[in-house]
């Protein structure tokens, strides 16, 4: 399997890149795999191979055999359906609850928190920026609240097993890794110390960090 | 089967309530479900027998046998598999296919529109706004490009198929359906005609604007 991987952008992404879903799902499972890395500062990712891959020209993409996938929801999905694990294979009721952990991760507690990245980081001096980091932090307020209740009694969104819903979430929560906002919840803060202290993540995370020189480390 | 639905919300987001995914997915199959409305005005959707359900306090959810499920992915992707419709059941090329237009259409398509829609409605009158607003359309207009050369040669986003990722793909394009700013792109103008044109979103749209009322009309 090979994963479109990108490099190149500004040091701020470094680590935040959405090719670090799928290689950290890999690399939990020991799956091989290799990385095909786009130089985003040379729009490589443009290119009309790439775009043949993914139309959008965004990171991740996937080919496996004949399989080619983009978005990094939908190539984890294929991973942990494919090697039965982090949740897998489908149609069981603990996939249902992976694929519904992945979604509330992505389209429910992630748009706060990258909004707050974006408003502080990005376009932190931008005149427009206090409202929406207003805005996003009230709203990401909320989903911290119920994330440290729904983990008052478990150690994964799903229970006790480690699944992708928990690939995604740890990701969306990356992009307020440093900006200290979560407070005194917990629950919360104790999972995610357990996400980012898996060797898988870690190994992951490297791999963002350091773009094409990892395979050298 | 029975969908958690929201009413009672103000005027501007009738027709946008997220439980038309689900609904547009039953109705599509002609298979039989059952509407549970909760109305919002009065924070029936924050109530402790709703948060068993969905912690978030967000609808849709589903409730099928002893299956609950929230995030109308999860559900979406559930009906799919389970009634052999839409691009499922999973674990076929189709199915992986669905999945990534399902997660381009909420990841990487909606983003943009939907902060088009609360910036220039909800929020449209706040100093933040003409920034928001311009930097979604800058996204959105990417978005627009790459989905007009994508259905050039196809019905729907698979190929031939309508799918679950139609129905994402439908819904997202909702928030800016009265906006008039997807421009002189022909290709996927007539893909949103025929999708809208079906009687399955048509009868789950009348749905999402008459609320439990609708099921005396």
């Amino acid at each position: 399997m090979k994963i479109y991987a990108a490099y190149g952008g500004p040091p701020i992404i470094k680590g935040l890149v959405r090719d670090i879903r799928p290689v950290w799902a890999l690399e939990e499972i020991g799956a091989p795999y290799e990385l095909a890395w786009l130089n985003t500062s040379e729009s490589e990712q443009k290119s009309e191979s790439y775009l043949a891959i993914n139309p959008f020209g965004k990171v991740p993409s996937m080919e496996d055999g004949d399989v080619t996938l983009f978005e990094s929801g939908a190539i984890c999905f294929y991973i942990a359906n494919k090697h039965a694990a982090l949740g897998g294979p489908s149609g069981s009721a603990l996939w249902d609850k992976a694929v519904q952990w992945s979604f509330a991760a992505l389209d429910t507690v992630m748009p706060p928190l990258f909004d707050h990245f974006i408003w502080t980081k990005f376009r932190g001096d931008n005149p427009a920026s206090p409202a929406v980091v207003e805005g996003a932090l009230e709203v990401a307020n909320l989903r911290f609240d119920t994330l440290n209740t729904v983990l008052s009694d478990r150690e994964f969104l799903t229970g006790g097993e480690f699944t992708i819903g928990d690939i995604m979430m740890g990701a969306a929560f990356r992009y307020v890794a440093e900006a200290d906002i979560i407070g005194d919840r917990p629950n919360l803060v104790a999972y995610l110390d357990r996400l980012y202290a898996r060797p898988a993540f870690k190994t992951a995370y490297e791999i963002n960090l350091a773009g094409p020189n990892a395979s050298a480390a």
